[in-house]
C-alpha cells in the first residue's frame, strides 16, 4: 500500500513543494490502511486481482486522510495530536492544511478516473465514482461530521449517535465493501457485501469508541480519553461501556453471517471483521 | 442553470439543514455563471444537446463555489465579504464552510456520475472526469492558491503571475472548454477548443485584475482594490494596467483565432470571448 501510494502521490520535490510535502506528511502518518485492505479484500473475494484494484484502494486511504486533516481543523475539532504526531495544520498551517485536504480528496477521483482502462469496464468504474462520492456527501461523510459538531454543541439528541457514525464513518466503509461486486459485475455478491460492509462500520466505530475510553495513549497515537474530555457523542456515553463492546462484538458477528454465502471467497473479509473489534489502536 | 442547480442540491429542508443552507447560501449569490455556460457553448459547438450537458455545466459551479468559500476562508484570503453579500465562513462559521466547500466540490463527481447514463458512452464521461479533477488538483487549482499564498508572503517571485493564474483559474476554464469535444467525440476539435480555452483563461484572469483596480465596488459586489491592499500578485501590478488591459485583448483574440476552424460552430465561444474582456463585473 505505501509503495502504491508514494507512486501515486506528487512527488515533494515538485512545485508547491509545501503543499506536497503535507499531503505526504499525513498519508505517511502510520495509519492503519484498514480501508485500502477492506477494499483490497472485497475485490479479492470477488474474484479480482489485488494489483487491479491498487489505485482504488489508494483513493478511498487518499479521502480518508483527506476527512482526517480537515476534521482536526481548529474549527471542527481542534485537534493538534494525531497517530503520534503533530496534526497536519499544527505543522504546515491551517492553509495548507486545508488545501491538502482538498488536494487530497480531489485526487481520489483523478486516480481512479486515471486507471480505468485496468480497472474494468468503464460504466461499472463510474459506477465506483458514484458510490465513493455518494458515500463522501452530505447524506454519508461530510453531512456524519455536521451532524457531529451539532451534537457537540449540544444542538442535537442523544439517540441521533448511530445515525452520526453511519454517515461519518459507515458510508465509506459501506463503499470499500462494494467495490468487489461493483467492479467484477457480480451483482449477487452486492447485497450481501453491502451487509457485511454496514455491519463492519459499525463495529468498527463502536469499538474506536471504546477505545478512546480504555485504550493506551501510546498505542493510539493520540490522547486516549479525548472523546470524554469534549461532548462529543460516542457509544459508551449513551450506551456505556460493556453495552457498547457487546454490541462490536455482535455487529462483527452480523458481517461475517452475511458474508455465508460467499463461502470460502469470504474468508478474508471475515478475518477483517475480527480485526476490527480485537485491535488495540 | 439556476433552475438546474436547485434540483440537484440537496432540500434546504433535509438533515443536515444548516449544510445544505450553507451551500445554497453561496451556490446562489448572484454568481455571473460563466463557467457553466462556456461548457454549454462548448457542447453545443460540438453538436451536443444543451440539456444533456447540464449536470456537468452544474459540476463546474459547483466546484467554482466549493473554490471560492475556501479562498475566502480566515487562514486564506479572509475575505468578509463577496458579490454583495457576507461570505459563508462570516454567516455561517468556519466549520460549516469548510464543510460546505467540501461538500459542493464532492457532489461535481456525484452529478457527473450520476448523469452518465445521458451524458454519453462511459469511457467519454470518465474523461471528463479525470480531465474535471485534474484541473482541480496539485498542478491546477488548488495548487494555484498554494502558490498566491506563497506569493502573499513574499516567498516567490513576481514572475511566477502568470503561473500562478493559470493554474489557479486556468485549468478550470480549460476544462469547461474541453467538456464538448470529450463527450462528444470529435477528437479534431479537442485541441482547438484547448488553446480556446487556455487563451480564455488568462483573458479573464487579466480582466478580474484589472476591475479590481478600476471597477466600482458596486458592480463588483466585493470591495474594489482588495488586490492593491493585500500584497497579492496581480497582472496590473506586475505590468502595469494599461498593458494588462492589453494583454487581455490580445488573449481574447487569440482565444478567437483559435475558433476558426470551426466555422459558425463557433460564434457563442467567441460571444463569451468577447464578453470576458467587456464585462464591468
Amino acid at each position: 500500500m505505501d509503495a502504491a501510494l508514494d507512486r501515486l502521490l506528487p512527488p515533494a520535490d515538485q512545485e508547491p513543494r509545501t503543499l506536497h510535502e503535507a499531503v505526504r506528511y499525513s498519508v505517511f502518518a502510520g495509519g492503519k490502511r484498514f480501508r485500502p485492505a477492506l477494499v483490497l479484500a472485497s475485490a479479492q473475494a470477488c474474484g479480482l486481482d489485488a494489483d487491479t484494484v491498487l489505485p482504488v484502494a489508494c483513493a478511498v486511504e487518499a479521502v480518508h486522510t483527506y476527512s482526517l486533516i480537515h476534521d482536526d481543523l481548529p474549527s471542527m475539532d481542534n485537534a493538534d495530536w494525531r497517530r503520534g504526531r503533530p496534526t497536519c495544520h499544527v505543522r504546515y498551517g491551517e492553509a495548507i492544511a486545508i488545501l491538502a485536504g482538498d488536494a487530497l480528496h480531489d485526487m481520489a477521483f483523478q486516480w481512479i478516473a486515471a486507471a480505468s482502462d485496468r480497472l474494468g469496464p468503464p460504466d461499472r468504474v463510474l459506477r465506483v465514482v458514484l458510490d465513493l462520492a455518494a458515500a463522501l456527501g452530505t447524506q454519508g461523510m461530510v453531512g456524519g461530521q455536521v451532524l457531529d459538531l451539532l451534537a457537540e454543541r449540544g444542538q442535537l439528541p442523544a439517540d441521533w449517535v448511530p445515525e452520526i457514525h453511519r454517515r461519518k464513518t459507515g458510508c465509506l466503509i459501506r463503499a470499500c465493501a462494494r467495490v468487489g461486486p461493483l467492479l467484477s459485475g457480480r451483482e449477487e455478491d452486492l447485497p450481501r457485501l453491502t451487509a457485511y460492509g454496514e455491519h463492519l462500520g459499525l463495529a468498527f466505530q463502536i469499538t474506536d469508541d471504546v477505545l478512546d475510553v480504555v485504550g493506551e495513549s501510546e498505542k493510539l497515537g493520540k490522547r486516549a480519553g479525548a472523546d470524554e474530555a469534549s461532548s462529543k457523542a460516542t457509544y459508551p456515553k449513551v450506551f456505556g461501556l460493556e453495552r457498547s463492546r457487546q454490541m462490536a462484538r455482535e455487529e462483527a458477528e452480523a458481517a461475517v453471517a452475511a458474508l455465508r454465502p460467499l463461502g470460502p471467497r469470504g474468508e478474508l473479509l471475515a478475518e477483517l471483521a475480527r480485526f476490527v473489534v480485537e485491535r488495540e489502536r
